[in-house]
This record gives structure tokens, sequence and C-alpha cells, in this order.
């Protein structure tokens, strides 16, 4: 069986059985049972703690072995010299993949660590079992998600529970799921998104090889410390790029950065520059931050490709309409002046003092007039000097729906930034959860435009 | 009288005539009228409107003149065509400073424009009257404020109710609501926030002077499109930064960004790097965006200064541990490892798979054992090869209290990195609240804390 063909199972495994279950809120064991229920997970779960008879109403078995029923997939959330022992016991058992979330590998730096790390691999090897991590939180799908399944507001699990066109990997199990619920806030939803840790048995490039393959991807994401067989990587990501985008951000590529990430994972960071030139050769998308990373996915799972980089801006705050402007041309983008016929027929219900030559400056009258932004847009959307638009609103939630039914009628991509007051991030807005790329501040709309129009250009 | 003088008079006015009120929710002269409102200001408002006879409970006046009491201050909000005999009239009322919050002057960029804007200037000049626009929203202190009064949360109203250390001028109206709004969600306070639009009398160079002497203010910040005055802009800020620092986002600095500026508030914005050697020679810090000059403001305003460019880290999240060390050593920091002392003392009570290299990752075990972040900050209070810390906290809302708490108990200067799933930027966090600096994301946490630390060390 390929590791793809294996991956798949474990994805769809029908039976979880989770070892070292604690009754504890906050043990990981408990945030992983959470986020099976809570993700709707409709096989069977079974709770393995020598010293309890149920856990949350579920029974509970001693060990593995009193499991009578087959066991697909083990969670594995015991202490670090508790893993191997245990691991045989699943291989034994028959169990397809296990995950461990248990550190105390590698990352220690130690030769115990290093050791017992190895012992995880041969053990892989040897039996034909999967393994994911260690020192990681497993998977999270829209059918069955390990992540810590933290109290969120419904419209959130809602999103979280539908199924997506990005694909994920980290090696860092915390920042998968902080990266899923922050997306799933700007409407992003997933198809996969994998913990990696330590990488004992599957790696990044297991799981991109995966995620290439995988019908449900459409756009790949990572949050990447290191890859061990930096050749393999060039040429799994080459394979993919032609066909679905990867975007990625390396971490640990400074000193103190690269110092972080091998107490982390185990990862040897490795240079910015190397990495820079192997992301450059395969056409990866480089992000240089978290918050650039789940910018990008919006872009590139939201937003439709443009035909070109002539941006129209319209915005009704003025101030956000110059930045808009400086934005774009700073990212490589252009704002051309809009046709004659354009700014005339703009002119025909615009007040005076607004503006048209694009930026199109709507002035603080759009509050009183919401109708400004569909009718500007839908004229813009037949100027054929303009290959998208960035669209710019003063106001809070009572425009969200208004430009959520506009944005579906045009044909060309549309970015909004969403700048009310009192709303943010916090709520995905119901433009988001309509599927409509969101941002908070120009400068980022304009950056994942930019990038998204670099994409769209090259692979046309 | 000074301009500096005449601008303390206008900021403390005990009466206000909102010329042109209207009763329609979103005009700009009821958004006024609600500002003051909600403001708690406790002198005397005349609502001017020849058609009402009162406007949301308060006696309403058909003219200035049929107000028998002195008025100090006029918020006028009628048609462009209108203002100019309403500015007399207010002139010949002995009005002392006036708001122009109507559009359709020089930025239209036609004669008819320019030429009303020229008249305005001239009675300005003529009539000694101080006038603050047009094309602008007047401003906001905490006893006092004409900014759009919009629903809000309690909590952030009584933020803005409290006088602050912070000036700001910004020549974008909406910007400047939106940035005091911003801000006041992030913890910060404001001593005069001022809208400056056209800038037909009091320019920026007026208020930056007012502020510069201005007792409470000790960070200014300003949203700039474009200075009349280069060389006296420099006299001034040099004269300042040596006490106080400016902070700047100039916008308008590309092709379309400097057409959209001219439209927006008729200003040349200039080249940019004209406008970056003039901010280098004057100590200016220069923003690149909304964002960062909101960052900027919360380290400016809110944070001890660092006595030197070393920090310490310390993280729960493992991935935003390696992510926060790149983004220090980026932005210039310097992340050096623990003495041996502070190593040994941490490792006294941590989990042995936690890192005590610098950053210290607290693993997530850190959900479990929230002490584990005051114990950190004191020991590494204590170790004399770090300046600053930047505290990354995993879990939500449960820590925010409890590092209010210990971020008083020490003496360096800390910044918090909040990262829980489902609460970012909408409300204020009780540490924003406390007036601790928060960051949603390490890059900005640092990059805001890199601005700081070489601020400090050049003025030091």
């Amino acid at each position: 069986m390929s590791r793809t063909q294996l991956l798949k199972q474990i994805f769809n495994a029908h039976s979880v059985a989770i070892i070292g279950a604690s009754r504890r809120m906050g043990h990981p064991s408990h945030l992983a049972l959470m986020g099976l229920i809570e993700s709707g997970f409709d096989g069977k779960i079974y709770p393995i703690n020598p010293s309890a008879r149920e856990i949350d109403g579920i029974k509970a078995y001693p060990n593995i072995k009193s499991v009578h029923e087959p066991v697909d997939l083990a969670f594995i959330a015991v202490q670090a010299a508790k893993v191997i022992p245990i691991l045989r016991e699943c291989a034994e058992k028959g169990v397809k993949g296990a995950i461990i979330n248990s550190a105390g590998f590698k990352e220690l730096g130690t030769k115990e660590g290093t050791e017992r790390e190895e012992e995880v691999s041969r053990i892989a090897s040897s039996t034909g079992m999967g393994i994911i991590g260690p020192n990681c939180v497993g998977f999270h799908r829209s059918s069955m998600s390990t992540m810590p399944g933290l109290p969120q507001p419904a419209e959130i699990r809602a999103i979280l529970k539908e199924k997506g066109n990005v694909g994920m990997t980290s090696q860092s199990g915390w920042f998968c799921g902080f990266y899923i619920h922050r997306c799933a806030l700007r409407g992003v939803r997933f198809s996969t998104a994998i913990s990696s840790g330590n990488e004992a048995d599957f790696t990044t490039i297991d799981f991109l090889e995966y995620l290439g393959e995988d019908e449900d991807t459409e756009v790949i994401t990572m949050y990447l410390e290191g890859v061990k067989d930096g050749k393999n990587f060039l040429k799994v990501s080459k394979a993919i790029t032609p066909e679905k985008p990867i975007i990625i951000w390396k971490v640990g590529l400074t000193k103190a950065g690269s110092r972080a990430a091998f107490s982390h994972t185990g990862s040897l960071a490795g240079k910015e520059g190397i990495y820079g030139a192997v992301f450059r050769q395969a056409h990866v998308v480089q992000a240089f931050s978290s918050k650039e990373l789940i910018d990008l996915t919006v872009a590139f799972s939201l937003c439709k490709k443009p035909k070109g980089n002539r941006v129209g801006i319209i915005s009704s705050p003025g101030g956000f309409a110059v930045a808009t402007a400086d934005a774009c041309e700073r990212s490589g983008l252009n704002v051309p002046r809009l046709s004659e016929k354009t700014c005339k027929e703009l002119k025909k219900f615009l007040p005076q003092y607004s503006s048209t030559l694009n930026p199109v400056d709507l002035t603080m009258t759009a509050i009183e007039n919401p109708q400004f932004y569909p009718e500007c847009m839908k004229i813009l959307d037949s100027d054929d000097k303009i290959d998208s638009m960035i669209v710019v609103t003063g106001a809070g939630g009572i425009y969200d729906e208004f430009i959520e039914k506009s944005v579906r009628e045009i044909e060309k991509p549309v970015m909004v930034v969403l700048t009310p007051y009192w709303t943010v991030e916090t709520e995905p807005s119901a433009s988001a959860k309509a599927g409509i790329p969101t941002y908070a501040y120009p400068e980022e709309a304009a950056r994942s435009l930019a990038a998204l129009t670099r994409y769209a250009m090259v692979r046309s």
C-alpha cells in the first residue's frame, strides 16, 4: 500500500482509540476527545485509561487489547517513556495509524529523546503502521477532527464542519489549530489540516504528496520549520505547483528562530537564502508571517483569479482610498485611470465632490446611499481597463450582506475591506460566511491580491 | 493671541452650535451631535436649523444670530455653497472657532472649489476666527468629541472618556475616527485627536505646535497626505522630537495614491524620497500602513522604554515562540541565550520538554499551569542579559487578568501577544483596558518593540 493510500485510510478512520484518555479539562487527550465529538465524528470512540470506567459518558477500556472491535486509529497522549510499549500494542492489535501527541522526543536535544524517536521510526517501518508525530495534535477534517475543540461561536463551528478546498500541514500543533480557527473566521473551509510534529514517520513531504493527489484540495498551505530531504521536497513541490498553489510560511530562518525550532520539534531549520531559492525554483508562494499566511489563504481559496494586474478601487473612506492606492502600487499592482465612459457613468449618480479617477472615492455619503457600492461595482465590471477590484467599506455590518449580493453578480475578482469600528475579526461577517474574501486593512488586501495576480498570470 | 492659545480656547469651548443640524441618522451633523452628547460634553449645544424647533430633544434655532448667549464654537454641515455666508455670520456673532464639515472645496479640483477655499482662508485671517477644515469632522477629546458617535461596546466608550497621552492629527476625517476606535480597543487614551481636512486655515503644523506644547500629550501621531510648508514642518518637528516622539503615516506616496490624496483633501502629496529624508532629519518615526500606525501608538503610549535591544521571549505556543524569535531578529532586536542561572531557575519548575534557551517555550502545559507566566517573567526580570520581554499566550481570556497582574509587578518593559482563537480585536481585553501593550500577532509586537527600542536608545 502506498503512503498516500495509507494516509487516506487514516483520514477516513471508522474507529479511534484515545490512549491516555483523561477527564481533566485542558488535558490534550480530553481536547482531542472534545474535538472528535464536536466535529460530529460518526465512528466509534474508545477512551483507554486503566483506572476509568467511562469518560465523558463514553465507555473506557483499560488497554487497547481489551477493545474487541477493530481500531483504525490511535491518538496517544501518555508520558513519553510509555509511548514505545503502547505503539507495539497498537501494532499487534492491527491499528492502521497512530497519532503521537506526547512530547519528549528529539526536541529534547538529549540522547534519550533522540533514541526514543528513532524507535518510533523503526516501529512504523517494521510494522507498516502509519505514525503521525510525535509531539503533534493530529488532524482536522470536516467530518473528524482531533484538534482542541475549545468553545467558539456557533458560526465558526458550522464553518469548520463544511468540507473545503484548503489542505494544510503544520509542524506546530498549536499553530495548526490557531490557523484553522482564524481562517474559518474569514470563511475558509478545509479539506484536511495536519499537525505533523517531529515527523518520526510521516513527513511534510508525505502529506504534501497526499494533498497534491487529493481531489478536494485546491490550495495547499504550510507552516514549515524544516524538511529532512530538500531534494525530494523540491521534486514533489515542482510536480504539484503547476496544478495547485502551495503557500508556505517558513519559520526558524534567523539564528534565534532556528534555535527555537530545534527545541520545538527537533527541526533543523536551515538558512533563509537556501529555502528562498528552493521556493522560487518550485514556484512556491512564500509568506513571511502567520498573518500573511492567513491572508494569502483567504485570497487563494476564496477569490477568483485576475486576468491582469489592473485594479479598480472603490472606497467610501477617503483616507483608505489613498492608502489602498498606495498599497496596490507598492505591491506591484497597477491602478490605472478609469475610461472616460466609466467616469461619465459614475458621475451620473455620485456626489459632485466624489472622485471617479480611480480610486473611486464615494465619500461618506455612501453611509446614506449603500446602493453606491453595487452600482459602482457593476460599472467597473464592464470597464475593460480593469482586471480586479478592491472595495473598501466605511461602515459596519449593515453593508455586509449588501456587498455580498453584489459581489456574486459581477464577473471580475473582488476583495472587500471591511472597516467597521467595533467588529473586525471575532465573528465571521456575512461576507466571510458567504465565501467572499474579506480583509481588515487595505494593505493586507492589496498584498494578497498582488500575490494571487502574480500566480494567476504565471499559470495562465 | 497666538495660534496655540486660540486652539486651546477652541478645544475648551463651553458652547457649540451645530449649523445645518439634521435629524437624519447618519447625517454628519447628527453624528457630530451624537458625538458631543456621548462624550458627556457639559457645555451648551445649539442646533441651528431654519425649519426645526428641536432636534433630539434640544431646542433648535433658525440661525446663529438668534442664539442670544455667546457661542464659542460652530460645527458647520451645510452645502458648500452656503458655507461662506454662514462663516461671516459666525464671525459677526463673535464665534471663536469653526469646524467646516462640508466638502466641495479645493478637493474638487475646480476653479469654484479653489476660490471657495481661498475665501475661507481670507475670512479666518481677516476676522481672527480660527477655522478647522473644510472637509473634516472636527476633534475628539475625552470631555468633548464631535466625532461620529456610532454605537460601540460600553467598554470602548469608557476608554474614550478617559484623558490620555496621545495627541493625533489626521487630514482624513474618517481615518481619525477609525484610528481612535481601533486604538481605544487596544487601551490607548487620547489628549486631543484632530481631523484637519483641507486645512484652509489651521494646518497640520499649527496642530503639531499645539500638541508639542500641550502638557497632556506625550506621544504625537499623524495621518498625513501632505504639508504646504515643508521647511516649517521640519523646523517644528525638529523642535518637538527631542521631547516627544512623533509617529507619522504618510500616504499618497505612489502615483495613484498621490492622485487619490488630491481628490480627497486637495493635498499635494509629494515624493516618497523627499518625505523620507525630512522624516529622518526630524527624527520622526515613519509608519507604512494604518495598522502599523496603530501598533506603534500602542507601543509608544503604553510600553515602558527599553534600556537596550536584548529581548526575552516567553511563549506557550511553540510555533509562535519560533515566529517571535524570527520576527525580533528581523526587526533588528537581539534574542540572546539566557544566563545559566536563569536557565537553572526555570528548569526547576518547567516540564522537561520545555525550552529555556530563549525563547522560553513553556509548551502547552501552560494551559494547565497559568502560574508559569508570572514565575518566568519574574525570573527574566532579574536576568541582566535581558532588556525587554515579549510574552505570547496560547489560551484565551482566562490568562488575560493573570498576565495583567504580573506585568505590573515587573520592572522591564513587556509586550503581550494575546492569541485566543475567538477574541482578537473586537472588545478591549482586560490587559488592554489596564493599559498593557497587547498585540494579536508576534510580528506586530516585534516590529513595534524594535521601533520603541531604537527611539529609546537614541533619546537616552
